[in-house]
C-alpha cells in the first residue's frame, strides 16, 4: 500500500486499523454512544458510569526508561505521571489506578517494591491511589503498565482532542523539547491546569504531548478535521532552554527539538480565539499559532510564508 | 528472614508487602470504604462509582504463551479471557475493556492487529469490547495487559474472597489439572456461572483459579481467616481427564496435577452448607470439602486422617 508524504506509518497505521476492527456492533449500547471517541487521551466505560473515563499506559526498559541509570522510583513516578498527563488532557479529575508488572527477574524485591510504591505516591498526590494490580517476574527486561480512572467534573463534559474549530488560537501549557535531558522523568502532570481549563475555558480540544509537539498537535487536526498555522516567531517563546541546550550538542536547530521531542507532557490547547489571552497567559499557556481550515500543520513566517511541518516524533511499528 | 513452612513466598510476599504500602491515608475516602478489600480478584474504581469494579491481567511471551507454538489469535483470546474469570469470581458482569501492548518488534503488523482483534472478540462474547489502550513496539518479547472494568448487578454486591465461613461447603465449577495440555488457551470463563450463583446462591466467598487450586484455596482461606478440609474421595471426581493423560506421562499422581497445576480458570465456591446441593450439582459444581476453623489446607482421608496440602503452585518471584 502507498503513503502520502504526511501520512504517519507505524503505530498511527495500527491504531487506524484498530479503530476499523473494533467498531461495536449497532445493537451495543457502549461508549460509542458517549462522549469521547476511540483513539483519544481516554476512553469512556460504560453508559451507566458516564461521569467515569479511563486510560493505559504501558512503560518499558531500555525504550520509555534506562532502568540502570534512572533507577525504579524515578520509573515508578514516571509510570504514574504519564497517564496522570492523559487525565490533565481530558480536564478530568483521577480517581484511582491499577498497576501490572512484568519485572525482570534479576530484580531485587525491594526494587520491585519501589517501583510500584513511587508510582502509588505520585498517585496519591493527585487523589489517585493505586488500588489493585497484577505482580509478575519473567527473563525480559520490567514492563509496567498502569490503567487510571478519572471522574469528569460535575456539569462538564471531558475535553477530547476533536474539537478543534477554524479561528481557535492554540496554545501550549510550558516550553518544549529537550526532555531527554531529564524533564521526560521528573515533569509534573498538567492535571491541576487541565481541571481548570476545562471549568474555566471550556476549551474545544486539548491532548497532551508524549510523541512531540508537531505529531500530537496533528493527531488533534486529523481528529478534528481542520489544519493549523504555527507562528514562527511564537514558537520561539515555546522553546525549552534544554531544546537549546541540546541543539548545541547535536547541531540540529532548536525549533525543531520543541516540534518533534518527544516526552514533554505539557498540553496543546485548541480555545476560542474571542477568550481574553490575558487570562490563559496568566495561567502560563504560550499561544503558538491558530486553527485554520486545511494543509495540515504550517509553519507560518513573519514573511508570510508558510512551509509544510513534517509530522513525525517518536513513534513505534515505524 | 525466614519463612514457615507454609508460608509461601515470592509474589505473595511482594502483594503482601505492597498492601502494607498502599494504604491509603486515613482521610483519603476512597476504596477502603468499599466492599472489596486490597488484594481481591478486582478493586473497587471509586465510592462516587462503587457499583463498577476493574481488574488488569498481564501476560507475557514465553511465560504465559508461547507465541511460535499458539499462535496470535489464540494469545489475544486468553490475554481477554483471564481477565474475564477474574469478573467471574466476584459475580460481576464485564462491560469494557483496555489493552496495552509491547510488541516484540520483530512482528508483522497483521500479528499486532490478530492478537488485539481476538481479544476484543473474546471480549464481546461477553459484553466486554475493547474501547481504548497503548500500542507499543520493542526488542523483547511480547507483553500484553488487559484491564477490564465490570458492574455489580443491581441491589447485588460483589463476591468476594475472604467471606468464607466455618461450615461452608467448598465447590468447584469442573474438574482441574493438566490446563497445560491446551485447555489454559481455549478455556470458557465463568462469566455466566458466576452471574447466576451471586444472584441465586450468594455464595460467601469465591475465587477463580488461576495458579493451582491449592494456591487459590489457600488464598481464599487466609483472607477469610478460616481453614479447610478437603475431601479425597470427593477429589477424585475433580480430576480432569487432562490430569491423568498428564500423570500417565510425568509419572506424577493425578490427584497432584489437580490440586497445584494453574490456569484452570474454574470457581472455588465456599457456600453455606444448607444450600440444597442439587441446585448447586445442577450448575455442574462438584463438591470438594468443607470449610473448618483453622489448621490451614488439609487433605481428609476417608479413614479419618488428615495431611497438610503443601501451598505451590505458579508463583512468580521464587
Amino acid at each position: 500500500m502507498t503513503h502520502s508524504t504526511n501520512e504517519p506509518r507505524g503505530e498511527l497505521e495500527l491504531v487506524r486499523r484498530l479503530r476499523e476492527h473494533l467498531r461495536l456492533p449497532p445493537r451495543a449500547a457502549g461508549p460509542e454512544a458517549l462522549a469521547v471517541a476511540f483513539g483519544d487521551d481516554m476512553a469512556a466505560v460504560s453508559a451507566r458510569h458516564a461521569g467515569l473515563l479511563w486510560t493505559v499506559d504501558m512503560l518499558m526498559d531500555g525504550v520509555d526508561f534506562v532502568s540502570r541509570e534512572h533507577g525504579w522510583e524515578a520509573v515508578g513516578r514516571k509510570a504514574m505521571a504519564v497517564n496522570l498527563s492523559d487525565c490533565a488532557a481530558m480536564g478530568v479529575q483521577p480517581v484511582a489506578a491499577l498497576c501490572a508488572v512484568a519485572i525482570d527477574e534479576r530484580l531485587a524485591m525491594r526494587d520491585a517494591e519501589a517501583l510500584i510504591v513511587a508510582a502509588h505516591e505520585m498517585g496519591l498526590r493527585y487523589g489517585c491511589p493505586i488500588v489493585g494490580g497484577d505482580t509478575n517476574s519473567w527473563k525480559s527486561p520490567t514492563v509496567i503498565s498502569i490503567s487510571i480512572a478519572a471522574e469528569v467534573p460535575a456539569g462538564q463534559r471531558p475535553v477530547g482532542r476533536s474539537g478543534a474549530q477554524v479561528g481557535d488560537r492554540i496554545w501550549v501549557s510550558g516550553p518544549l523539547g529537550g526532555s531527554i535531558l531529564g524533564r521526560h522523568l521528573r515533569f509534573e502532570p498538567r492535571v491541576e491546569l487541565g481541571l481548570t481549563l476545562a471549568r474555566e475555558i471550556a476549551p474545544h480540544a486539548m491532548i497532551d504531548i508524549s510523541d512531540g509537539l508537531a505529531l500530537d498537535l496533528w493527531r488533534m487536526l486529523d481528529a478534528s478535521g481542520v489544519g493549523a498555522c504555527l507562528d514562527a516567531g511564537a514558537l520561539e517563546a515555546a522553546i525549552h532552554e534544554d531544546a537549546r541546550r541540546l541543539a548545541q550538542r547535536d547541531g540540529h536547530p532548536a525549533l525543531e527539538h520543541a516540534l518533534h521531542d518527544g516526552e514533554d507532557f505539557e498540553l496543546i490547547v485548541a480555545a476560542r480565539a474571542d477568550i481574553e489571552a490575558n487570562r490563559l497567559l496568566g495561567l502560563g499557556l504560550i499561544p503558538i499559532g491558530e486553527i485554520v481550515a486545511a494543509g495540515g500543520l504550517q509553519l507560518c513566517g513573519t514573511d508570510g510564508r508558510t512551509s509544510p511541518i513534517p509530522i513525525r516524533g517518536w513513534e513505534h511499528f515505524r
